[in-house]
């Protein structure tokens, strides 16, 4: 019936043995989830999955550096921008919602770890990079006049991305609220707020 | 030199026994922590904490208990105003943002419960209790022209709350930032949003 796979049992190839990795990570933890776990779920011996992998680290390095690769390309493109920190700001706050949206397992994992072997702290590392870059933004934003003075950047930066990582508390792809709808949202209320403009 | 604690050993009471134990939990999850890691941290033996409390999952309620009545108080002060919802709303929070800053150890716990025990479950089932009461208040705020109509009052909410929840991940108290200036910048982000009035 299936075609087999060039390596591998049938079915798995490295993406998708990685999909499966990272559900179980996100459901009991990554200390919490050995090989032996990974492999009673994948139906597959382990040293199928070392036949793709040398490493559960290894999955967890992949599968952090797509989550941080989706981020940082939303930095590059805002970088290669003419015009105003707002915009560019604004650009970054929108892409990142849809890499969230687009990669939820994968930033949802990224987002949990905790630092306690040498590719979480890697990782946290380029999540503390993207938060300088962030309030970079903010504060060139506030030079140019666009966003407002009364904040510490660094406060507002994270409040900002406070609330774009949310969503991996919330958001489920099956309740029908497409990225770019859930994109303007967060832009809406975090760049003009929730008030109406007539109401206070 | 310390005087003996009523029941125990010198040193712990309840309290001080909750305090640690939030702490451990929020460490090594809650499920990552046996009585038996309780027992070592604390320096006394285990039927010294079940003097105290019957079981880890008391605990645990306790703990996320203290929370969940910090955040329905302000929720019950909200309901007693006379007023627009949109005050009521900046009022829930603001209160909620200090709850956050006071409780930190515990909201903390709350929020990263995953419904795998019973105290668990209830704990989720109060929460979606608060966040439709959050709702409920967009909603009349919208209604009353106060809050902007173009966005789904349930996104609304969980956006509004992802910013105050950020907070767990990021504020540090050392960090010299006061609660009242804390819950200023989320309210001010929040209704008014980050650009400047002028600025687009």
């Amino acid at each position: 019936m299936s075609t087999p796979a060039r390596r591998g049992r049938p079915g798995y190839d490295l993406e998708s043995l990685l999909q499966v990795a990272v559900k179980l990570f996100n459901e009991r933890g990554y200390d919490g989830t050995s090989m032996e776990d990974l492999s009673r779920k994948l139906g597959i011996t382990k040293s199928a999955i070392y036949h793709h992998v040398p490493s559960k680290e290894e999955l967890l390095r992949l599968a952090v550096d797509r989550a941080l690769n989706g981020l940082f390309a939303v930095a590059a493109e805002t970088e290669s921008f003419e015009g105003r920190a707002i915009e560019k700001l604004e650009h970054l706050v929108r892409g990142s919602v849809l890499v969230l949206v687009d990669q939820l397992p994968f930033v949802t994992l990224l987002l949990r770890v905790r630092g306690n072997t040498k590719v979480e702290r890697a990782a946290l590392a380029r999540r503390r990079e993207f938060d300088r870059l962030v309030t970079e933004l903010v504060k060139q934003a506030e030079a140019e006049g666009d966003v407002r003075p009364d904040i510490d950047p660094a406060v507002t930066a994270r409040l900002l991305y406070g609330m774009v990582n949310s969503l991996i508390e919330w958001y489920r792809p099956r309740r029908g609220s497409a990225g770019t709808e859930l994109a303007d949202a967060v832009c809406k209320i975090a760049f003009d707020g929730l008030r109406t403009q007539q109401g206070s």
